[in-house]
């Protein structure tokens, strides 16, 4: 039987669709990736920002085929294949990057406390950004909504009052940007759909919002409006059956 | 008023008193702990591993003083204070003293697809083996607590059966190891309670819950069993306040 989200579609298009097809020759690692997925979104963007040379795989999490569950059995998205080893994750891949590649540009400060503050405030986003932020989406009583826009946006603030600027860490731009990056682009569905604005967030939150939206490895790696808001549309009518969406319905986080 | 938690016996006891009280001289590292808690054990157990030397404060999370809702304003343990700077969350801690201690005893394999793949299991123990564990000590309805209880074996059974041995990562011992032992040693109280057993997991893993219970790090943080069992038997009548108690109870994760 067919999956309800099987239907997405299938590619990468627009700008993202550029990028894929420059990483389509073997290389030593190989990067399992939905051109739609937030966290997917992590790795890539970590890719393009580090300049690794990458093989682009798409992978619609939808249909698990036999080759990509024996990469991870979980059959989510990211995952990697590096010299034939599989990894998933999409912050245990993150890191992975951070120790492989030490010759690239840096994620995370190279200080062991600004390291530990940055990994200290992705875990701010993970456990109180992105899940207000879900609910806000997938909530269809305006008591709930209400609810999740006020945490949404308390959260949100927080996060900007500690913004060093131009980036979360300062001049760095670093995980924490990059695993914020991809609900902030997504916010416009909740400003059309669900009341929330850039400048209810305050503290310089809609100047760093669009810092992050115009980042050279974040448009490289959009596809058309028209795709996306496909999928949010089901997630509006919490409809949606992703892991995601189904924990945030049953309440839960999602990492 | 006071918090139903908060007369939980208020110093470690046993082995453990005896590690406090050699902990006590000021030093550049405050460590807050909280004697009983399995998610300070890990940042415990990480310092005694590596034999960096810290001072040790008792906190008991309950009573929420002023002086440490400044170090965490989350309010929980475990927490550092390191040349003035606050970090918190036990496995971001884990990580901190891997990058700022470089010359003691690694908990971490040097290699950047082993670190991944350590990493990728303490994620699957964080949220495939704890939250079963949790459900099965508090749910008091007999279909969840089977439902719970093959959860855990089954979820034990998976990482019994990738411990290269004597530790998971093979001759050393990782944060892996660190992550799941709270829980190992406090399985006496399912196997008395709930009828678990660590026979029925297989693999090896009455073994290797027996080296981690060994294990001199672990021993040396040991509270006396009757002053844990108090706090347990309110687990078992699912009637604990703590931060996790709360979590599992609405079917949340807790990390």
């Amino acid at each position: 039987m067919s999956h309800p989200d099987a239907d997405v579609y299938p590619i990468a298009t627009g700008p993202a669709a550029e990028t894929v097809a420059k990483h389509q020759d073997p290389q030593d690692l190989v990067f399992y990736c939905a051109w739609f997925c937030p966290y997917a979104a992590r790795t890539w963007l970590a890719l393009e920002e580090k300049g690794i040379p990458y093989q682009y795989k798409e992978e619609n999490p939808f249909h698990k085929d036999k080759e990509f569950l024996e990469i991870n059995p979980k059959g989510l998205v990211p995952a990697i294949k590096y010299k034939e080893r599989a990894l998933y994750e999409s912050l245990v891949l993150c890191e992975f990057l951070e120790d492989a590649y030490p010759n690239t540009p840096p994620l995370l400060p190279a200080d062991p406390l600004d390291r530990a503050y940055a990994r200290l405030w992705i875990d701010y986003i993970v456990k109180s950004v992105i899940p207000p932020f879900q609910r806000l989406v997938q909530m269809q009583e305006p008591d709930k909504q209400r609810a999740a826009l006020e945490d949404t946006i308390k959260a949100m603030r927080t996060i900007a009052e500690k913004v060093k600027g131009p980036w979360f860490m300062g001049e760095q731009f670093s995980l924490v940007d990059i695993v914020l990056v991809p609900w902030v682009i997504r916010d416009h569905v909740v400003a059309e759909y669900r009341g929330y604005s850039r400048e209810a967030v305050g503290s310089g939150w809609k100047e760093y919002a669009e810092r992050l939206a115009n980042r050279e490895s974040v448009v490289k790696t959009q596809s058309l409006e028209e795709h996306n808001m496909k999928i949010y549309r089901r997630y509006l009518r919490n409809e949606a059956q992703s892991e995601l969406a189904k924990a945030i319905r049953a309440g839960k986080t999602f990492t």
